[in-house]
C-alpha cells in the first residue's frame, strides 16, 4: 500500500517515448502492493499499471516474473501482460528502478469470500498450474524451508516480543517440519502468494490473478496449501470446512491430486503457515518509521500453525 | 498520499446499492491527498472517485465543499461532481466515516509547470472565481490570520528544532502581516490550495482542479497569492519572474485585478507563505508514526516566507 518512488509527468512522458500505447490520460500512485511501486495509467488507447521495482525484487528475477505473466496471458489465463517497449524489452529503468508496464485487469479482490469464491479461486489456481507447465524459465523458492531457517534466525533473539514462547515454538517447527518436508511432489510454477487480495472477482467468477512476485517452481500443492491458510480461515482463527472443501474441489476439476500430495497436505499447511508467520514476524520486528504499509500481525499465523499442528490427515482440511 | 479507512468489496457493494452508477468493475485505493481515504472506482456506467471524509473535514463543511463543486461544474468548470445517492443525498456515511462519490477527471498534474502552464493555471483560477460568485453557501477561512496565531502558539515551544531562530521570526512576522492584511478586498470564493498537484492538464490546457477542500470565502488576490507561491519559485529558492509574470497575466485574461489588489500582493504573498509554513511546521512536528504521509518540509516555505519580506512592491511579482 505505497509509492515508493515518485514518477512526475515529465518522466512518464519521456519514459511513455520509448511504448507504442499513446500518450497519459490519467496517473495516480496506488495504494496497493507491499513491495513495489505502483501507478494507474491511462492512455488514449487503453488502461495499464506501471510498477517500479523497490529494493525486495531482484531484477535477475524479472525476466522469470515478466515471461511468466507472458507465458501464462498467452495460454489464455486472465493475467496482467507485460507490454514490450518499441524495442521489445519487457523492462527499462525509470527514476533509477526498474519498471514495466502491465496491462489493467478489471475486476474486485473480496475481504470475505465464500465457499463459492473458494471453489472459483482454486479452479483459477490449477489453471495456472495448468498453463505453467511448459514455462521454461526457472527460479527456486526463496521462502522454502532454507529460507524459513534464515529468518528465524534473524528474528530469534526479539519473536518473544511479539508473544513470550514464540521463539521457542518456532525452533521447535522448524526441523519438524523440515523433517517431514515431501520432496518427491509434482513440480511446476506455483504462485506462492495466492492470498484473497491477488484474485479478482467479476460477478462471482475470477477475472484475473496478480502480483506473480513470489512465483518460483515448487510443489504444486504446497501452493493449495498457501491457499488453505489464507482463503479457509476465519476472522476468529477457526478453520471454515466448507471452505477448504470446495476451494480443494475447485482445484481438483481442472487437476486432480495424486495420493502423495493429498498426504503431504498437513504438512505442507503447516509449513505455508510457518512461512508467514516468519515474513510478518521479520517484518514486524523490522518495520521502518519511514515505511508507508502497516506490518501485518504476525499472529495471526500463529494461530493457523497451531490449528496445522494438531491436524493428523488431509481430511481435516475437507478432502 | 494515503489510504486511511478500508473499504472492502463487501463495504462496497452495500454502498453502491444507494447509487444509481451499476456496478463495480475495478476499485483501487490511490495514493493522493493528504487529508482523506480516496479510491478509483470504475463501474460499467464510467470512472469515479470514492472519498471518505478523515478527521481533518469538518462534517458541517461537506455541504460547502461539494455544494461548490456541483455549483462550479454546472457552471462549466471542469472539476469533480459529486455523484448524489437515488434519494439525492451528496454524501453518505461509510465505514463510519462521511463519504462522497465524485466524478473522475482526466489529465495529470505537473511536476515542473513552465510559464505557459502557470498562464492557463492562471486563468483556470480567474474562471474559478468568476464561476464561484454567484455560489450561496458561506465558509470562513480557517487558516486565514487568526488560524495562523493558533498554529503559530501550538508550534512556539518546538519550532526551533526545524531552524534555529524560526520561533523569533513567527513571532515577529504575525503581527507584521496581520497590521499590513488588507480587509476590503474583493471576496468571493477562493480555492485556496491551488498547487500544481491540484490542476489537471492534458495536451498542455487544463482539464481540471481538484482537491476543494480548503475552499472558502476569502479575498480572491489571496488565491493569486498562493499560486505565485506554489507555483512560481525554483526547485533552488529563487523566484522565476517569467512564471509569476504569465500566472498573473493569465488570471487577468478572465478577471482584472484592482488596484488596491496590486498593492495588497505582497502582503497577500508573505501571508500566504506563512500560512504553508505554519501547516507545513505543524505537521512536520506533530507527524505521527503512524501516519502513511511523509511530511513535507516547512523551510521550503520559510525561504519563500523570506523572498517576500524583501518585496517592496507587485512589480517583484511579474505585475
Amino acid at each position: 500500500m505505497a509509492v515508493y518512488t515518485d514518477v512526475s509527468f515529465e518522466d512518464l512522458e519521456i519514459f511513455l517515448a520509448q511504448y507504442d500505447i499513446g500518450s497519459a490520460q490519467a496517473f495516480k500512485g496506488i495504494a496497493e502492493g507491499v513491495e513495489n511501486s505502483n501507478f494507474y495509467l491511462t492512455t488514449d488507447r487503453g488502461a495499464y499499471i506501471l510498477t517500479l521495482y523497490e529494493k525486495r525484487v531482484n531484477a535477475g528475477d524479472l525476466p522469470f516474473f515478466l515471461g511468466l505473466m507472458e507465458h501464462l496471458a498467452a495460454r489464455g489465463l486472465a493475467c496482467p501482460t507485460p507490454v514490450p517497449t518499441k524495442r521489445g524489452a519487457l523492462s527499462v529503468t525509470l527514476n533509477g528502478r526498474n519498471a514495466a508496464i502491465l496491462t489493467f485487469l478489471q475486476g474486485l479482490s473480496l475481504r470475505s469470500p465464500t465457499a463459492e469464491h473458494c471453489a472459483e479461486a482454486g479452479r483459477a489456481l490449477a489453471d495456472l498450474h495448468r498453463k505453467g507447465a511448459d514455462f521454461r524459465l526457472k527460479r527456486a523458492n526463496s521462502l522454502g524451508p532454507k529460507g524459513w531457517e534464515k529468518l528465524a534466525a534473524d528474528c530469534a533473539t526479539r519473536a518473544d516480543e511479539v508473544t513470550p514462547g514464540l521463539a521457542a515454538l518456532i525452533a521447535e517447527e522448524l526441523p519438524a517440519i523440515a523433517n517431514a518436508w515431501p520432496n518427491a511432489l509434482p513440480q511446476g510454477v506455483v504462485h506462492a502468494d495466492l492470498f484473497p487480495d491477488n484474485v479478482l472477482f467479476l460477478n462471482h467468477k475470477v477475472s484475473g490473478l496478480i502480483d506473480f512476485y513470489f512465483a518460483c517452481n515448487d510443489a504444486l500443492a504446497y501452493d493449495l496449501a498457501v491457499m488453505l491458510n489464507a482463503w479457509c480461515f476465519e476472522a476468529d482463527g477457526s478453520y471454515n470446512l466448507t471452505k477448504g472443501r470446495a476451494l480443494i474441489a475447485g482445484y481438483r476439476t481442472v487437476r486432480e491430486l495424486e495420493p502423495q500430495e493429498i498426504a503431504a497436505l498437513p504438512t505442507l499447511a503447516r509449513g505455508a503457515a510457518l512461512r508467514f508467520l516468519l515474513t510478518r514476524l521479520y517484518d514486524w520486528l523490522n518495520r521502518d518509521v519511514n515505511a508507508l504499509v502497516r506490518p501485518k500481525d504476525p499472529r495471526e499465523y500463529l494461530r493457523k500453525l497451531r490449528f496445522h499442528r494438531g491436524v493428523s490427515g488431509a481430511e481435516a482440511y475437507g478432502i
